[in-house]
């Protein structure tokens, strides 16, 4: 009979985020005891036992085969993988204008651990670089296409002339294969959170990897108190079921220390819907699509709709390894162990 | 050619909820008047004339028996069924703990008369029964496992420390079969409305029913107003689309006497959103996720994204039987009639 | 290169509605400059390429096939088809008593230019006509149904005896073929937006389009100071994904004069969700099903769950074409361009 009592004797200690995949043993070490003393039948990668899966008879896994599979993904979390999306955009100075340069190209991107998917990309990665202004900013986005095909760039969500707005043949041209496209404007919204993507043949370019995030920092410098700023960015399609780009287990976790205020950009630019449940705390909902809500609100579960965009606040007050991760389960688990959009929210001591 | 004009003559003499399917006949017995006189031309139940409809030619019910399917299925409602879900677990006291045993069991589950469908259960029911708390409470969960393969427990909602969360591998170990599982924590949430599942192969096991309702109450008693408090768990999968673990006819419709205020607690544990329309009346929606809303609103048709709680009042201002149910339309009916996620919302004079 | 400054020389001269097709090409001759010099190798419609496409080995469009593709449908928005929805039904005057008639019937409805569908109707139109009501107002509606099959009506959202609620067997008796049914009541709801539809094989009947809107207005004839009032009904099914019974191009634009402050009843009875963006300029949402919000946001895409109806004002202060879509981008976009769930909101100088 396992006994957990509520002293903190089995809370992880947490040692910081840098060692890679063997990360995960040391912060799950003390509720895998157990298993130390049962080992499952079965050695190995999900990847194997999923080949001797299907060269059983029951078309299922066993129990114990189930068990070794979770065990198996969540301790090579958080998995190495090629490759990191919404870094951001340092841009040129020239004058009094910011210059950010993105350039369209494929590249083979690394979603998990030895599976790379052909990703049509901002400067290489996905989502794309973070454009990062500030109010009033006098802005120029150069935008180079390597793609073999045309594109263009909607900054969904800001304020730009009808003839910046990137719908092809609508308010913009499409930008050809070679050709070099320049917005040049003026931030003109409030701070908030925006994002940038294709708006041509954009279902196949968008799900490709086509997207980044926009913030707009405050002139004043006033925020909400957060004392960590992270960006999620949930995509499904070509790449899977991706939060930065990435499936679990390469999903990067959320680090805070007990008593830090993090500030999440929560978006969504897949065809579907995704209920995102934050387990140990609970999210305070203090805006959407970049505007304040005059009322914010608490919830653990939020439904992130393709297009809208939360900034929520986390206060980390409890210390341990909370799961992040789409409540639609069939996006986040299965016999094979979770899979896809699932993260974790880390408070230390 | 039918004149109904707002007389209430014809408004249902509701008369209690005991007696089985024959209630629904007497409270639609003034809308089926016509029918009486008019009868269609095929008799028996709706499974018969989906049978001669198969062995006929179009593919396609004619409208005469589009019709009587539509009569057959509400006649029977609410139909008797073996099980009910949702029922409270009352605790045993070990001194100062309140002590809640579950058994996760596999159970033959009546979903609606005569279709019995293999579920996975916590003492028997589906959805497992309400664990009810008061804030600041002791309690300990007791699991025995007796499914085939591992299982564990997540209190969705609730403040748990992290070795409790039931993320297995990541938090808790698996509680495989035969093993039993204990979790004993303070009650620290405020008064609220969350839930406990599987969070283990979960997919599965949810969907075949792992999850049950947590009610935290008020240490002083406060609430708001409510005469009634009723608890409506949505899901789908293998069970199809239930409330509280039945289909329509099978589901049980809620019953107030005029003037009361009643308080839903709805949610939904399965892979897809179902924005549940109340007919007569609106819901006030006052927390989400156990949080209360700092700005209460009124609507008739709420978005139950998986993973949320919302508790909201219905005040019983207007008599009859109306109906409450999923408004995507291939979750609530076909041409056989009502089916899945249906019920009613009674108010009798 | 192309350079996009922030001046408004190439801002749309917006020069009215009317004109039909042709209107496209001079609201978008800006942008389409780039195309003037650079013909796209084949002419033609898309649905030629599309034919051209099928014989070829890739199964994929070229890349200029698909530019040209989006150019061909966007120039032809807005697209002239026959029949239109959502119009004014004038009642006629009994005494104190204002008198809607209704009929349904097939008709074949053409979706898009030259795409016509057997279409379930109410008066002939997709969406029904819009039933506009007073506070208090003493109202009878009339319905004959000319449909092969039985069909019933239900007033989503309105306040009426149960004997009226139209959900069949269990608040009112089918209408049968060829029969007429009458509802008179009195309109005891608060000013706001509502919907009537068949509760009938209702999945059929609603999405191959028995649906419309109901407004009740103000007794006093207060707005929020709306210039112009719009209504605007999704549905997916039958007749594909529609903007008022219309696919793009075929879709009407909203068309405002810079500064006037425009109301959106925006309602989805389909049975998908559908996230809707509006490029350039922010919504505030109001009221929900009828009820106002007491304290209304802002956001740029609000996600129109099946069942829900909002009241939205957009202040029409950025000069330009916007696209209005469902940021799903299946129901928006392929590489034959956009298509279905998209419009245009036109802000003229």
């Amino acid at each position: 009979m396992v006994s957990h009592k509520t002293t903190r004797r089995n809370l992880l200690k947490t040692v910081g985020i840098a060692a890679g995949a063997g990360l995960a043993a040391s912060y799950l070490g003390a509720c895998a005891r157990k298993e130390d003393t049962k080992p499952a039948t079965a050695g190995g990668t999900a990847q194997e036992m999923a080949s001797q899966q299907s060269s059983g008879t029951s078309g299922e896994l066993t129990p114990d085969l189930i068990d070794k599979a979770h065990e198996t993904v969540v301790k090579q979390f958080p998995a190495k993988t090629e490759g990191e999306g919404c870094l951001p955009l340092e841009p040129k100075i020239d004058g009094d204008v910011k210059v950010y340069e993105l350039v369209t190209k494929e590249v083979d991107w690394e979603v998990k651990p030895g599976i790379k998917i052909k990703a049509w990309t901002y400067n290489g990665m996905v989502p794309g670089p973070i454009l990062r202004f500030t109010e009033g900013d006098k802005v120029r986005v150069v935008l180079k296409n390597e793609l073999e095909e045309s594109t263009s760039i909607h900054f969904h969500g800001l304020f730009v002339p009808s003839n910046l707005d990137g719908v092809t043949y609508v308010s913009s041209p499409p930008v050809k294969k070679g050709e070099t496209y320049t917005a040049e404007f003026v931030v003109r919204n409030k701070p908030g959170t925006h994002m940038y993507h294709s708006h041509h043949n954009a279902y196949e370019q968008i799900t490709r990897g086509l997207a980044g995030c926009v913030i707009v920092d405050p002139r004043d410098g006033k925020t909400f108190g957060e004392t960590q700023d992270v960006v999620i960015m949930l995509n499904d399609g070509a790449l899977g079921y991706t939060i930065n780009g990435k499936q679990f287990p390469a999903t990067k976790p959320i680090v805070a220390k007990k008593g830090e205020l993090v500030r999440l950009r929560l978006m969504n630019v897949g065809q579907l819907y995704h209920p995102f449940h934050l387990h140990g705390m609970p999210m305070k909902v203090v805006m959407i699509d970049g505007y304040p809500l005059p009322q914010p609100y608490y919830c653990d579960t939020l439904s992130l709709n393709p297009g809208n965009r939360f900034d929520v606040l986390v206060e980390a007050t409890e210390v341990g390894v909370w799961a992040f991760h789409c409540h639609v389960l069939t996006h986040a688990e299965s016999q094979q162990g979770m899979h896809g959009m699932v993260t974790a929210f880390i408070v230390q001591e």
